[in-house]
């Protein structure tokens, strides 16, 4: 018997998932209802003319489809349509991270207790096979760490920004060819890549973190000079989504860190995501691809529509191995930090700031002081040994008001062996 | 209902097999029985002492475990054993790429016969969850084209001689540290790669290739000298697996290949194992990681126990979407090459080079001349516009036996877009 699908929202998503379904036919699935606001305007002469459009989602809800794929995003309606289908019994494919992200464990239960199933496998980095990959080819492993590039558009800007660019004009770039949203907030703060985050911790390491507990820091902060220092230390800057367990504890963080050349983190650029999982047994394993866009993503959908058909049963829990749990979440990696000052230059700022953090037991590493910039505008960067972020912080506050403190100081980690 | 799971060898991998099972105790996963020839010197105190240890592979047939894992590897007797327990019924958990290359189409079927299932997750780049990624994540994708780092060894003599060390001490160094047998051939000539690109292709590409129908070439022609070329043309030499359908005729080859600096090919160090996945809808999608190894190779080989302890029934399929069809196979890609001649130098040689080229319609793209050499004994090398291998070997042959040729020519491709 052939899956009855009806695929909510025609979006770039939706349209490219209902243009692989009809141009490849998958055994055992069949397109059956379209719903969109104002459908008519969606309609399309290559679907087959049996597929039933409307702009009624109640007719969706009432159909004989079995599975619903739901495209809409946003929490509200959709939380709703997703919660309703699944009560009826209709298994539901969608690529709502912050939904997911949200009410993931709630809506699996429920999907199980009313024999249906919830795949989002399109909900994390669109194109790359990270949430298959996670529960069928690494479900042997003990995942303990979790580190990825899961906003494109931060990618883009930072490593245009590698590259030379302002960090104004990679953001206009971005906004000119629809990475990024006129109030850019959403990528740039870290909250996109962290609800994605909640969701691979969920998967990989079965932990049940909320997104209010995840510490975001905002990209806007780095600036041209971070990368040249970045250079000189080996590194570039990309935006990082962490999470770590670690006796018991579980670490976890979203925001720009100072990435070393050697780490396949480095290597990505533009748009592109990358994920790198790290097991008890199995060591390292990367995936990366197009995080985004309508086909990549749409690939991710029809992938999941495919195990639906063959009979995915296992494949309803977010946690295979075991249900997902809460336990006490962590920013506080401990870890080496570069920090970056401008100052107005005069004798002793060294000494003041080497005196701050002595008082917070952190040892300076080295510092790097590249020539060619004016003394009343002079940037430098302190490299400390390994600290938390909160002692970090307390020195850094000491600064706060200095007359000679041209700019706020920018800290950034540094990423290596973690905890 | 428990899966009761016997375990056939206790090499590294088994034995880590063994140790994960164990430690970790997967929900509906028990083990039962371990075979091995001479057993009493495997046995391990941490196995829990239900398990039944034994030398007689008839005591496994008969027995009531639900699957084999066979990790005994080689074709005979392993193949007969593998066929036995199938026809028994018992599903079969295998990390045996010679067998699966073989016979992988034929033990499907078999498998499909006796309602058992035959997952091989650990036969191609063992920690890194390709053949799991294949097919449930990217089973929405038509998938095009592979290019693959599939030998570890060949990695890492490449890797080695990409820092400057000869071709000879790396390959010893592979075999102190054993990456490499005492006779490499295997590796280095391509063989375990081909075989492995059989099973990438089956499980992508849905086509059936037989191993004897894919070109080799070995490794052992490349030396230091074409590293120093190589990084003028900013690029590595790496051992690339390739596979890609185009107009319904499919390539493939494994060999040397020059491969450009901003390839995720090229970051490749050491034994890692990388695979890149072309697809038509979703674009490239790169998975990398410990290809080789016990623990590594061993999560491979749970995570298909545990997809088989969830019903994992639409699994028992190689080719998910669709059977494997054989179809003609050419090694034929038509591409950019490098030419490295060794000559004694003499007026004329060039003028020759180039008119046994036009000769093949191919045409000259660059000359490079490092300086600093003899001229009794004087590399450069000559890169082509695209070509044909086949074309571009009548060209070279009509060299042979000339007094001016100091070694014979190496022509590599350059991994671009293809054919």
């Amino acid at each position: 018997m052939s899956l009855k699908v009806a695929l909510l929202g025609v979006g770039t998503v939706g349209s490219s998932v209902a243009r692989i379904l009809c141009d490849r036919q998958p055994q055992g699935i069949a397109l059956t209802h379209i719903f969109n606001r104002n459908v008519e305007r969606k309609r399309a002469n290559w679907v087959p003319a049996s597929v039933q459009w409307t702009s009624d989602v109640e007719a969706i809800l009432r159909s004989d489809a079995n599975v619903v794929v739901e495209l809409v995003g946003g929490l509200d309606p959709t939380g709703v349509w997703v919660r309703r289908a699944l009560e009826a019994g209709k298994s539901v494919v969608t690529g709502n991270k912050k939904l997911i992200a949200q009410d993931g464990v709630e809506l699996e239960k429920l999907a199980r207790k009313h024999k249906a199933h919830l795949l989002y496998g399109a909900a994390v980095a669109g194109g790359i096979p990270i949430i298959p990959g996670l529960r069928h080819g690494l479900a042997g492993d003990e995942i303990t760490r979790i580190q990825g590039i899961l906003n494109g558009t931060c990618n883009y800007i930072l490593s245009r920004m590698e590259d030379g660019a302002q960090a104004a004009d990679a953001l206009h770039d971005a906004q000119k060819l629809g990475y990024a949203e006129a109030n850019p907030s959403e990528d740039v703060d870290g909250f996109d890549a962290r609800a994605k985050l909640v969701i691979l911790s969920r998967s990989a390491l079965h932990v049940d973190l909320a997104q209010s507990e995840i510490a975001c820091k905002s990209i806007t902060g780095v600036a041209a000079i971070d990368f040249e220092y970045a250079r000189e230390l080996h590194c570039t800057i990309r935006q990082i989504s962490r999470v770590a367990l670690r006796d018991g504890q579980c670490y976890a963080a979203v925001g720009p860190v100072l990435v070393p050349k050697s780490s396949p983190l480095a290597w990505s650029r533009g748009t592109e995501n990358m994920v790198l999982v790290g097991g008890k047994y199995g060591g390292d394993v990367v995936f990366s691809g197009h995080g985004a866009g309508g086909h990549p993503t749409a690939v991710a959908v029809v992938s999941d529509l495919i195990s639906l058909a063959q009979g995915g049963s296992a494949q309803v829990e977010g946690a295979i191995s075991a249900p997902a749990k809460s336990i006490p979440v962590s920013g506080e990696f401990v870890q080496r930090h570069s920090i970056r000052l401008i100052v107005h230059d005069r004798p002793g700022i060294i000494a003041e700031i080497a005196g701050a953090l002595a008082e917070q037991q952190i040892n300076i590493h080295a510092i790097f002081q590249r020539p060619g910039y004016q003394q009343e505008h002079l940037p430098f960067v302190v490299t400390v040994e390994p600290c938390t972020h909160s002692a970090l912080r307390k020195a850094l506050d000491h600064f706060t008001g200095k007359g000679w403190l041209a700019e706020p100081p920018l800290d950034l980690p540094i990423l290596e062996a973690e905890v």
